[in-house]
C-alpha cells in the first residue's frame, strides 16, 4: 500500500543519515537539486526557516539594526585587500565567467564583509554616524564539497549576516557577545536546541577575525553541529577599506567592526536533534500549524463529527490547526501523515468523544494520549504546547550532557570519540598539537567556553595530547 | 553651509534622470555599487521593498500559495528544453566559470521556470497534488546594461516569481488574471501608482508564453513602466519537464501553468512618481515612520517642549512616529531633513503652540499647514494619512490622464511621442508593422486594454501606421 511507503523505513538509532535524508524527503521539508551539491527548500521547509526570520528580525529591531540588501557580485580586487580573509575563503569562491571584457573576474559572495564595508567608506564621515548596524538576509555560495547535506552542508544556503561599525572597542565587544546570546536564544527558545555557548581557538576562528564566538551543538550521531557565529573583526578590513571617522576629539580614528550570522543550517539541527522513527517533530512555537483536528468518521455519524472538527478547529484558531476532513484517507492514514510532518498535537474528534464532551490529544514527541473535557481544550492545549516545547529542549539537554565526557589523558579521549561522545578537556593552546588531535582522531576543537571559570583550566592541569601545561579548558567532537 | 549641499540641486522638471539620482542617493534609499551595473539597497529603501514583501505575503497567504526556495544555479542544458524561453533569455544570462570539471556550465537565475518545473515533475503525480502554487522571493541576474539606474534597471535585483500549476485551462486563466489584479492592488493602494492593466502584443510577450499579462504605469518624463507581469505559459514547459498528472479520468494528462513576478522596479516607479522638488514622498501606507515630531527649541521653553514633543510622540505610537529631539541642529534643518526622506506628515510643537494647547501640522505632499487642537491630534494624523495616500493616486491618475492622448494618424502619433505622452491608438497586430512604428519612434506597445471594449477597435477604424484594418486598440509610449 502507498501508506507504508510514505513512512521512514530505517530507524534514527540505525543509520542517522538514511533516517535524516528519508525524514526531510518524506516530510517534504527539502529535496534535492538537479544542480550537484544544491537543494531546494520546499514550502514545509521554508515556513520553518520564515519562522526564524521573523523571530530575529523581531530581535533586529529591538536592537537597533536595520536590514538592507548589496550585491552578490564581489570584485577579486576587493577579496584580496585584507589578506587572511582572501586566503581563508579561496578555495570556495565560485566566480563569474568573464563578460563583455571586463578586467577583473567577480566572485559569487561567500560571505560579503568586503563589498560591504566598501559602501561603509563612503556612508562613515562622524562618530555622530556611528553605530552603523546593518543586517542582510541573502544567498550565499560555497563551492565545497560535492554531495549534499540538506540544510547542513550545500554549495548555496540562505542566511543573514550582521555587519556593525563602532566607536569603541569595548562596545564592540559588548554587541559581539549580545548577538551570541541572541543566536542562543534562537536555537533554545524557538528551536529548542541547546547549545554551548564559546570562543574559537586560533585555527578555528573566522578568516579575518580577532576572536570568533561560536554556539555549538551535539546532534544524536555524536557530530557537533556550529549553528551560529559572531566576529570580533580585526581592524585590517577597516584599513584596507579605508573605513575611517572624525572622532569627537576630532581626530581621524580607526572603528570597531564585528560580523555575525546564522543561516538554513539550523534547520538541519532542529530536524537531527527532534526527529523520531515516525518522522519530523517540529517545536511548538516554530510550527506554522501546532495542531491537526482529525475527525474519526464512521458513515452513521459523519455530519457530526466533521462539524463538531470545525468547532474544534474554530476555537483553536490561535493555533493555525490544520481540519482534515478527508474522505478519501483512513484516520489511520492521516495519523501516520502528521506524525510524518510533525505537528505538534493531534487532537481527535470520534462520535464517542462526543457523546462525553471531550476529545483526545496525542502530543507528537512523547505519543501521550490524553482525553480531555472539550470545556478545557483551548487551555490544554496551550498548555501542552508549553510542556512539549520545554520538554524536547529538556530531553536534548539530557542527551547532551549523557554524551559528553570530561577527559585527562589521550587514550580517554579517544576512547570518547570513537563513542560519539563529545569530550572536555584541556590543552597546551598550540595550534600544530591541535593538528595532530585532528589527525590521529579527526575530531576538532569546538568552542572554549565563554563562562571564565569553566575555560580556565585546573591548577597544573596539562595538554591532553602533548602534556606541556594547559592554557584552556574546550570541547572537541568530529562534526559537520 | 552642509545642510545646502544636502538637499536636491535640480528641479524635477528640468532634468528627471539627474533628479532621480540625487533623491535615491541624498534620501539614502539607494546607493550605486563598485559593482558595474549593481545597486546597493540601503535600509531606508529595503524598509519601502519590505512593506510590499509583507503585504504581498499577506496575499500569498490569503491566495493559499506557499514560499519555497529554488537554487541559484540552472544547468545549461535546461535551458535549451523550452527553446523559445532559451532564445529569449540567452543574451541576458551569466554563467558560473567552470568548476571542477563540470560537463555543463550553470546559468545565474534571470527567471527560474526550468530550475523549478524539474522538481515540480517529481513532486506532482494525480490531480490530487494540484492547484500546485508556488513562490519564491530571490535576488535574480539579467547581463543587461553597464549603466544602473537605481530601481529601475541593474543587473541583480530582488524579485517575487509566482509559479503554479493547474488541472484546467480555466483555472489556470482565471487565476493569470488574479495576481495581476494582485499586482494592481500593490500598486495603486499600497503605493498610490496607478497603473493600466492589459496584455501584451505578440512581440513583447514572455519568452516562452502564450499571454503575458501586465501593469504599466506613466512616468513623469513620459516613459511607461512596466511595473508587474503575469504569464499563462505554453505548454511546452511541461511537455519539455515532463510535467505530467494522472486525471480524475484517470489518463495520463498535460497540465496548465502560470508565473507571475513583481520585482525592486516598483520602488523606482513610487520615487518617480510622487518625488517632487524637495526629496522622496513616500506614500503613507508604504511609509515605515508616518510621522515625525519636532520640537521647535527655545532655550527658555526647552525642556518643556520636548516633554510635549515626546509625549505627542507617545500618543502616535500606532504610527511608528520619529521624535527628532537632538539639539545640535536647527529646526529648519530637520525639516529640510525629513522632507528629503519623505516623512509623510511633520508635527511641530512649539511654545506658542503649548500655550494653545494645538500643534501645527504639515503635509509632505502638499505642504499644507494647519493648526490642530491638541485633543484632536490622533483623529486628524490618522485623517491626513489616508487624505494623503488618496492624494498621491489621484494626482498621479490625473497627470496620467492628462499625458494620454487618443490618436488615429501616424503623424499625431509621432508628435504626441515627442511630446513625452502615453498614445493610445488602433493597429493591425503585425509584427513587422509594429517593429516599424518602433524603429520611427522610438515607442514600444505597451499593452492591450483587458477591458475589452476598449481593446475593441472602432467600427472601421485602420492600423495608425501601415492602414490595414485594426485588430485592436493599444497603448504605445517610450519605456524603461
Amino acid at each position: 500500500m502507498a501508506e507504508d511507503t510514505k513512512g521512514i523505513t530505517v530507524k534514527k538509532a540505525d543509520d542517522m543519515p538514511e533516517w535524516y535524508a528519508q525524514v526531510c524527503l518524506k516530510s517534504e521539508v527539502a529535496d534535492y537539486a538537479p544542480v550537484k551539491g544544491c537543494m531546494v527548500i520546499r514550502p514545509r521547509g521554508y515556513a520553518l526557516w520564515q519562522a526564524i526570520v521573523d523571530r530575529f528580525n523581531e530581535m533586529l529591531a529591538e536592537d537597533g539594526v536595520q536590514n538592507a540588501y548589496f550585491p552578490m557580485f564581489i570584485p577579486e580586487s576587493f577579496f584580496k585587500r585584507e589578506a587572511e580573509h582572501a586566503e581563508g575563503f579561496a578555495p570556495e569562491v565560485a566566480w563569474i565567467a568573464n563578460k563583455d571584457g571586463a578586467r577583473e573576474r567577480l566572485a559569487i559572495r561567500p560571505t560579503s564583509e568586503t563589498i560591504m564595508y566598501d559602501s561603509y567608506r563612503r556612508w562613515i564621515r562622524s562618530w555622530r554616524d556611528l553605530p552603523l548596524k546593518i543586517n542582510q538576509w541573502c544567498n550565499i555560495v560555497r563551492w565545497e564539497v560535492q554531495d549534499v547535506k540538506l540544510f547542513l552542508r550545500s554549495r548555496e544556503f540562505l542566511w543573514q549576516e550582521g555587519h556593525c561599525v563602532y566607536e569603541t572597542a569595548e562596545e564592540r565587544d559588548k554587541e559581539t557577545l549580545h548577538y551570541l546570546e541572541r543566536y542562543r536564544q534562537i536555537a533554545e527558545d524557538l528551536l529548542a536546541v541547546p547549545v554551548l555557548l564559546g570562543r574559537k581557538t586560533e585555527s578555528e576562528k573566522f578568516a579575518g577575525a580577532d576572536r570568533t564566538y561560536t554556539i555549538e551543538s551535539l546532534m544524536p550521531d555524536g557530530k557537533a553541529l556550529q549553528m551560529g557565529t559572531s566576529h570580533d573583526l580585526s581592524q585590517g578590513f577597516a584599513k584596507a577599506f579605508g573605513i575611517e571617522f572624525q572622532g569627537r576629539d576630532e581626530q581621524p580614528s580607526l572603528p570597531f567592526q564585528n560580523s555575525w550570522g546564522i543561516s538554513t543550517r539550523l534547520l538541519g539541527a532542529l530536524i537531527l536533534t527532534h526527529g523520531d522513527d515516525k518522522g519530523l517533530v517540529i517545536p511548538p512555537r516554530m510550527a506554522p500549524n501546532k495542531v491537526v483536528v482529525v475527525p474519526i468518521i464512521f458513515e452513521k455519524h459523519k455530519a457530526a463529527v466533521i462539524a463538531a472538527a470545525e468547532k474544534v478547529g474554530a476555537e483553536l484558531k490561535a493555533f493555525n490547526p490544520i481540519i482534515d476532513t478527508r474522505d478519501e484517507y483512513t484516520s489511520g492514514w492521516k495519523f501516520n501523515e502528521y506524525e510524518l510532518k510533525g505537528v505538534p498535537l493531534r487532537i481527535e474528534v470520534g462520535p464517542k468523544d462526543l457523546e462525553q464532551e471531550r476529545v483526545v490529544i496525542v502530543r507528537r514527541d512523547t505519543g501521550e494520549k490524553e482525553f480531555v473535557p472539550r470545556k478545557e481544550l483551548v487551555k490544554r492545549v496551550a498548555a501542552l504546547l508549553e510542556d512539549m516545547q520545554e520538554g524536547l529542549l529538556a530531553a536534548a539537554r539530557k542527551r547532551i550532557a549523557d554524551a559528553t565526557v570530561t577527559v585527562n589523558d589521550f587514550a580517554a579521549f579517544e576512547k570518547a570519540i570513537k563513542e560519539k561522545k563529545m569530550v572536555f578537556t584541556s590543552h597546551c593552546g598550540d595550534a600544530d598539537c591541535e593538528a595532530k588531535i585532528k589527525e590521529r582522531t579527526a575530531a576538532t576543537s569546538r568552542c572554549i567556553p565563554l563562562d571564565e571559570k569553566r575555560a580556565t583550566p585546573a591548577k597544573g592541569a596539562t595538554c591532553v595530547l602533548c602534556g606541556e601545561p594547559a592554557t584552556y579548558a574546550l570541547y572537541f567532537a568530529r562534526s559537520y
